[in-house]
């Protein structure tokens, strides 16, 4: 296997983690290998009490390296809600594994050499991986602080939960998704979301005053991020508290419609109108419609900000195996655990994807000829696979072609999935051909 | 059915939650019914987001009403770990509802007049109730925000589950019950544990210069509150802010070993007795030891304090079918699930009850002729009932000749069960005799 430092990304650009915590001053510092910021041997939060310079809390969890340690213990450092799974049977996953994968090569993006499955999935400072086939696990690993029934945060990931239920509202005649935002959210009338409708909200393509550049430090998404509940309110911060508080702020920038750009504040929009058509608090209808049915194996935590509302746009965390169950299922368009769980329409809708014109003015490069529909990552590939992403290395891949899922937690240093997918991607098209050939 | 007024105990003893929050001023005003403080009808949380005057968030949590609500949501508060489910299937209770239960009647202690088991439930502001017999639920019942899959803290319930995991590291050999705790917590060698033997801790016959007084609002229980992360940290407040912090600083006050006195500090010790031991946190290893082997619906949730470290005193939130799973392991002399969980010699030391005779000393009038063995109460009655106790009214009752085990949630205004034992214990009585006639 190649040695880390030649296969480690340039260090080019700041964790959100890090920008959130630090500021950009540790922009031009080696961020360590996986191996060297291994949680468990760095001994975080080990002894009876940890040694003061071992404890993580929530003012120093977004700290590099520490957040190898709390992107697996999110619920220790704030307040979170449960995402019930319910009172029925867990729906076992079938196991099968598979010894040749990790010898799997490929070519990254813009590279000469070739890497493997195993030395991807290192360099990716990945923390847990699973790959579904046919639906049985042929690959489970953990590393660090993981394990099979330890949750990790998904971060953006969440979105794609998000998304898939207010499909599945839209299924039901709940919501219109042509409606403007204001007829479910008239405190939104006044802001950037109050002319947008449900769908541009849902495909991200909203005129908004909003930056989510993870390399600015006065970005609109570290308000976001501390509005949320996703990162502890700063020593004198006067700002929104609250999700809720802030939305209503954002301001219309350009027109609607006209473009897809990624801004995190649309997803809890979308949890807003959720909780407004229900009545019910929006990860409860999550629990209802999804995590009950899936036949998971343990409650989901997600992130509340200071009212209670959940953060949908970052702040679900589920394990790894409860994560391929509902790719599993988005894979078998719905139907999972004996059940109908998302109309198949739903999982058409989704996977067919949005306009990648409008997709293309974002300026993805290692996304060329994608599509973001309903807050899903759609590649319009040959295989049809379709992606729910979250900074650091989040992953959930869906390749129908080859019959395929694969789930992916990650504490990658840098928070841009753009900074790694030379890597992810080709990797996962590797594992797809593997499987199709035998 | 009575009204509540006439059933409802005289309003004298300050709640524990109110003293912590409010100070001892609404002594003397109504607590207001069960019904009139229903925490769904008073629509705390409702909304998105809840009006001001409805939202609870850790600082007011403990406020009556607001108690009601927030007995069921600790979690929402603030920072908690997880007390795994594992990723076994789900033991099944087998449901064989009883309608005559609640028309059982009993006469309270030292009144004239009957009541039913209806009335009981209500007038200790029951949240949830369940029923096994002989293994089956022949009741199950919710109020209020309870559900089935929603958790409840235990309270000092928690202090059997800590109790019975340190009976079975005893067991294994781990720990030495008449070891000095000093063996295996140097840190507390100066402390007033220091010559404390395990067994002294793990009996509550600890001579320490530490109040529990729940009538008192500058009792040491008010400082473990804040340093085991079981309330907020007031502003201005400088002591300790972890448990570890403030266990080393409590002396010596008589001897060891000469009676019963209740205080919630011993069981921290055991807490911290089962790290050093294992080597692992201790929910950790309740996980490992028991939770994961009962079949349990739900992964539990135990509050942390500033450290990390989990309130094994009083901060276990379970559901109440995972708790009933708990109490019936125990009934059954350990075997539960297919599986040995507990030894069935660890059952039998516990349920045989400690000294009568030191547990007189601590002049609980409501409980005479019982024991206090290993965190668990023990009534030495014809049944040979045995209990774990929380505050506000939450309790596991196992009846073991009337095969029978009661699990009970509850929101009292008032503190500590004998406020209204007089009701709960003739009535769990009436119950046990009502199943074993038919």
């Amino acid at each position: 296997m190649k040695g880390f430092t030649e296969l480690a990304r340039p260090w080019t650009s700041v964790a959100l983690l890090m920008m959130l915590a630090t500021g950009p001053s540790l922009a031009q510092q080696s961020p360590g290998s996986p191996a060297d910021t291994d949680p468990a041997k760095l001994g975080w939060m080990q002894g009876s009490p940890p040694p003061p310079d071992k404890r993580i809390s929530f003012s120093n969890a977004r700290l590099w390296p520490q957040s190898r340690w709390s992107f697996a213990y999110y619920r220790e450092l704030t307040a979170t809600a449960r995402v019930s799974r319910g009172s029925e049977s867990v729906a076992k996953l079938p196991v099968a594994l598979r010894e040749d994968l990790d010898a799997v090569t490929f070519l990254p993006l813009g590279r000469s050499e070739h890497m493997t499955w195993a030395e991807a999935v290192e360099a990716v400072y990945a923390d847990a991986v699973l790959i579904l086939h046919k639906g049985r696990i042929v690959q489970e690993r953990y590393f660090g602080v993981m394990n099979a029934d330890q949750p990790h945060i998904a971060m953006s990931v969440t979105k794609s939960y998000t998304g898939t239920l207010t499909e599945m509202l839209i299924a039901d005649g709940l919501i219109d998704e042509n409606a403007p935002v204001s007829r479910y959210v008239p405190e939104l009338a006044a802001s950037g979301f109050g002319d947008a409708t449900v769908r541009q909200v849902l495909d991200m393509t909203t005129g908004l005053a909003y930056s989510e550049d993870y390399t600015d430090p006065n970005a609109s998404v570290v308000k976001y991020a501390i509005a949320s509940g996703l990162r502890p309110t700063p020593p004198g911060y006067d700002g929104p508290r609250a999700i809720y508080d802030y939305l209503p702020t954002i301001a219309k920038q350009g027109a609607h419609g006209e473009g897809f750009t990624y801004r995190t504040v649309n997803t809890e929009v979308l949890g807003w109108i959720i909780a407004r058509v229900t009545g019910k608090r929006s990860h409860q209808v999550l629990s209802e419609r999804i995590w009950s049915r899936l036949g998971a194996e343990h409650d989901a935590d997600i992130v509340l900000d200071s009212a209670g509302t959940p953060a949908v746009g970052g702040g679900l965390n589920p394990t790894l195996r409860d994560m391929a169950r509902f790719g599993e299922a988005m894979r078998l368009d719905g139907r999972f655990n004996g059940q109908q769980i998302i109309p198949a329409a739903v999982v058409a809708r989704i996977s067919a994807g949005a306009s990648k014109e409008d997709f293309a003015k974002a300026g993805y490069k290692t996304l060329p000829g994608w599509s973001y529909k309903s807050q899903w990552w759609v590649s319009h590939n040959s295989h049809g696979a379709y992606m729910a992403r979250g900074v650091h290395g989040q992953a959930i891949y869906i390749d129908p072609k080859a019959e395929m899922v694969i789930v992916r937690f990650a504490s990658n240093p840098q928070a841009g999935n753009v900074n790694f997918d030379d890597i992810s991607l080709p990797a996962y098209q590797a594992i797809a051909e593997q499987l199709m050939q035998n």
